[in-house]
């Protein structure tokens, strides 16, 4: 079997995040900050600036927005030869204001029309999305629209089928879905994967999975039997568990990183 | 009769305008200014720096996207309290990248789901509306939903019932209508009102008034039975007539300012 | 009675504020952020965007500094009919550079031949001035000049003689007057008034109030005969007591925010 | 003779110029551009980017702003030794807003209080003024105070007592005095000096020289009895004449800066 | 034999310009603009943009100043795969200041120790450069250090014996070598290239090929022997020649940008 | 002996620090702000806002780089007529990046060809240097090229020749020599100064003084024989000591001043 050509694939959505620049106020902005923006690409992004060979698949619209957001994974170094150009969707936009105590963030979403929404399975370019080592998804994705949760699933019978190794993070969004649905749909989606993303909240919350760290880690493992269970805890760093070998690192400072961190040593790492 | 409480009304739509900085691509920006756009809305805001008490209503989004557009009316001293606030809908926007020649501008619509196609013409408070001296309306707002069209006819059926003058600016707009269908629609509205504001491509294409200035000026009189036609020519000036005088006001530098300034003299100069 | 005009209505006086980008030096500084600023004008303005109707009546130079100052009003939905335009005077400004410890902020005031010295007591509209639900007034006006302190007289005078409540916010300023001066000058102004602000520092320092919080409130209470007393305690919160209810508020994270909010809940609180 | 410290030096008054970013109004402005400004001023600072010594010599306030100008002057290389700090007084200040077409510039001057005004004759430092090979005035300083008037007539007369030569620009200002004035006053001023600089239209108002360009410069030439005339004609250039020789220089594309550069080659070209 | 990865291949060089904000001085500024720049990258980021698929091969110090000039051909779609990073060299650099005239615009280059210069022969990856339909070559390159110049040599033998096109900018540069040299170095390498391009003056000063239009072009033919001629005439457009078809592509109003829209026919214009 | 022209005099080198605005990264920057930078003249610039009589003597290149590192030294109100223009060196300049954590700050210099290295020591002007009450050296420049390190020991023995105060800053850099190379070279440059800062990190590591804060101190004083010691330590502010009189200076919570704080003081308090 040859090379595949990139180290992880994605499949996914991305919109544009226009924000407000500190301390000013949304109602009374005269500029804004723009910055494509997505799970997935997010994690991409990062990879490509650690030398990774990545690639991007989803659905953008055919205009100036579109191609603003394919300019964040190319700036990257991230490939763009996956992007299924949409021709009369919109492109899904929201807005935020950094606000300062006692004020909270406040993020107004404009996702109306969004051509995510219009993707179709037969849409999809199997041949290229499998080209990877690693294919990587999320639970968002599958949340979004019907026609969204329908690519996920081929995604990952191909993947299986093809021998393609997949990431999924579960990633819950609670004003997308209920627990319920969430837990029905993902259970099958993420069984045997080589690594499954999930924070303490989510593994609680939509899998039931409660106890010390290595109870939930163990918990997720015999829910998913998934090679490798990396769940974050927070400050208190992540934890990866493949029912022999038990790794803890500990949360930087910024916490957000922490995860990608993980990744990174989790895909250094080769499975045998 | 009392004073009525505004010089001038108006009833129309606001956008948001996301413009690129001067030199730069929309497809490779970090940032935009935001400006609130409007035909009825750039009249009102020059009237009330010109010390005219301004009122505009029109439906907007209740985020802080809709805030955003109404602080460009509070800015200019416009009054904002006929305001239809929307729940669910979209703020419409447009994206405006100005080239450098040989590149031309380049504009990019986003009005999908756009609040003004929920405004229905039952939420308008027509007291309100018609407490003005002049009730100001354009071309474009029953070009853009059926909704905004039956709310225009409705107005313009209130205004002449309670003798309330009506302005109306043709803004023919060739990508939402066809020219026929512009002049079935408007022919009645134009009717007796007592300012008709139109340029010549308009009076041309529209309502097929062609020759001298003079005879232009006189076909969309004959065809309006305005009480006041006021033509604007480009780098030619504008021209007034009322059937009995004939007025002409040459073309500032700025031609896009012309036919504001014939405006301000047309509402000083009181009819008897 | 009809409902008045306005919730709140404020008399005082604005100036503008120029300050240095942070982490600049004022004597290098290339360009300057410019800010309306006034005691009763950050009262008013936060107000209105919660949505209060609000008036702010004071003197303003008749030029384009002035006219900035209103702009303050206007973009946060006050209402700027009362402001008096003066014909020679000067717009009060101030510099502020914020400095980086071990190098504190740093004010520079230039408030020669300011206009608010030219406002004499005739030339206030007072059936504007009193179509309010509540009058604020604060303890600079009365410091500034002779005749501004003659018009806040004149004010509490014709607003008890009409029934209009008035909310008087002490704020005391050491560099305007002597302890002494402020004590005499203000007492008569507070006889009987709905609300009446004061810091801890400040009823102490003018009033002689000390000793618990209950105490000092107390203190402020017979000294003024106030309805309702609303005494400030830095970051231990801000008391309300009107001789038989006493409600603790305590204070935000952002300190500086906490008597507004007390504020709010005050006038949302009705008198009987 | 020792060589004096300086080449040239000016005696005269600075101001701080806040203006709108370009396209924006002062009226709505958020940040200002902030330029120390002033006619010996902007010729010192020109002078000392030619490698000349300069040095200025003038009243400013004692605080951050008069810092502020004082950094213009040392940005550019010319000395700051000479300046006169007042403790009390303010920094005279400008706005300015630049119009696009057909809105013209506006300019708001604010020099109440003025710190020029209190500029005494005998806080001049005689022996640091007249330590130069040239020293420069121009007729702006004694059309602002009268003791700045006294302060010029003075600098004229022990420049003459010492043999320090004098240039002189004219510079009559319509809004500080009538031409009767300016001519009585200048008139006595500018006789005998080294160089005079006038703008035709100076040179007819207030000095009645009319005629072809040498006509003009001769007029001058006979009512100063200078030893260099320098008028300069706005696009047609400027013009030298000394009553045996003529030099014409052109004007460049920016016609402000002719003139200086017309001084660069005056003082290069030194008398015998 | 496959096809080629690339469309279009360059070999050539980066800088980094720095350049002060339009109206500013440089010997005063505070910030700059910084832009990766280069005649080849120029070429390959524009035809990238027109979807061509482009590649760029050349040397760059391996720091952070190396990837930012990568950037610049990342976020136009090129491929960077080619990149030949130095450990020690330095990232060439030079600052521009775009005059107001009468001042001139002034650059400074600051070209010590480029790892341009450090590149040789042996670390070009040859089956990466010609594995495309068209190899892209400077005269700039040849010009720079005698191991570019050996480096252009041995690629323009390699293409031909490959069978890879080669296109060829003479782009001739005073300040690096005489016409002569130019004259010499250059004959050899582009005799039978697919496409040259030639500027007017550099045709007449370093060829000998005067007279009209076509007679300029014709004289580079018959020094070339290339299948296709490009002269371009500053404001009177470019001519394509190749001994049969003569073609006249008028200049646009932004000359520079002319070349380019040659380019992309050419192109386009598939030979047999 | 007449008074000297300077209070402090330094000889030292300037480099050009361009820096990412916060947050951003190098390797996708668009613009950069640029600010002089060099111990000596940090220590120069900051005595010049305290109104002490300073000047700078070094080599800049004579370019438009050179005069904006000279525009830093005016603009504070140091004297630059020391300044040693070079015809053909570089400027030596390096690039910030200010990472947010987990990211460290990243420094990437770019000395290459320095025009400090080209700096001889016969192009001293050493009766301008040595005019001054206290000349300022630090254990930097002897740390950069041979010729330096010649320059400053001819520095050392002229001013002791002369008598005039040396003031020397240890400054110890790893990364340009040993602790060996360190000692060896400035034990005899520091011998009987009348001034010499020294942290404590460098006391220990390059001088072997450990112990108590007091016993570092006496140990510098033993191997320097200097008048006065000044020894920082971080947090624990700073100790001068005389062998006779011991103060110490806590630091303020921004430590990096606290060394210049106790400099002022230190030339404020003479010796006897």
């Amino acid at each position: 079997m040859p090379e595949p050509r990139f180290d992880v694939t994605a499949l996914g959505e991305m919109l544009l995040r226009f924000s407000v620049p500190s301390g000013k106020r949304l109602e009374t902005a005269t500029n804004l900050d723009v910055c494509p923006a997505g799970a997935e690409v997010n994690v991409l992004t990062l990879l490509a600036r650690l030398e990774r060979r990545t690639c991007w698949m989803g659905a953008l619209p055919d205009n100036p927005l579109g191609k603003l957001a394919v300019s964040a994974l190319r700036l990257a170094g991230a490939d763009t030869s996956g992007v299924i150009w949409n021709a009369g969707g919109r492109m899904g936009t929201y807005y935020v204001e950094f606000g300062e105590p006692p004020r909270g963030i406040q993020v107004t979403y404009d996702r109306a029309h969004w051509c995510a929404a219009q993707l179709h399975v037969d849409e999809i370019d199997w041949d290229s999305l499998l080209g990877t080592r690693l294919l990587h998804l999320t639970g968002i994705t599958p949340a979004l629209f019907p026609s969204c949760r329908e690519i996920i699933i081929e995604a990952v019978r191909r993947a299986a089928e093809r021998g393609v190794r997949v990431s999924f993070d579960i990633n819950y969004r609670r004003k997308l879905w209920s627990e319920t649905e969430a837990r029905e749909t993902l259970s099958p989606l993420i069984q045997g994967v080589e690594l499954l993303f999930c924070n303490q909240t989510d593994a609680r919350r939509v899998f039931n999975c409660t106890g010390t760290m290595q109870e939930i880690a163990q918990g997720m493992l015999e829910r998913s039997q998934a090679r490798n269970i990396i769940v974050t805890f927070a400050e208190q760093g992540a934890m990866l568990w493949n029912g022999k070998e038990l790794r803890h690192e500990p949360a930087r400072p910024t916490g957000i990183i922490a995860s990608l961190t993980v990744w990174a040593q989790a895909t250094r790492w080769r499975p045998a």
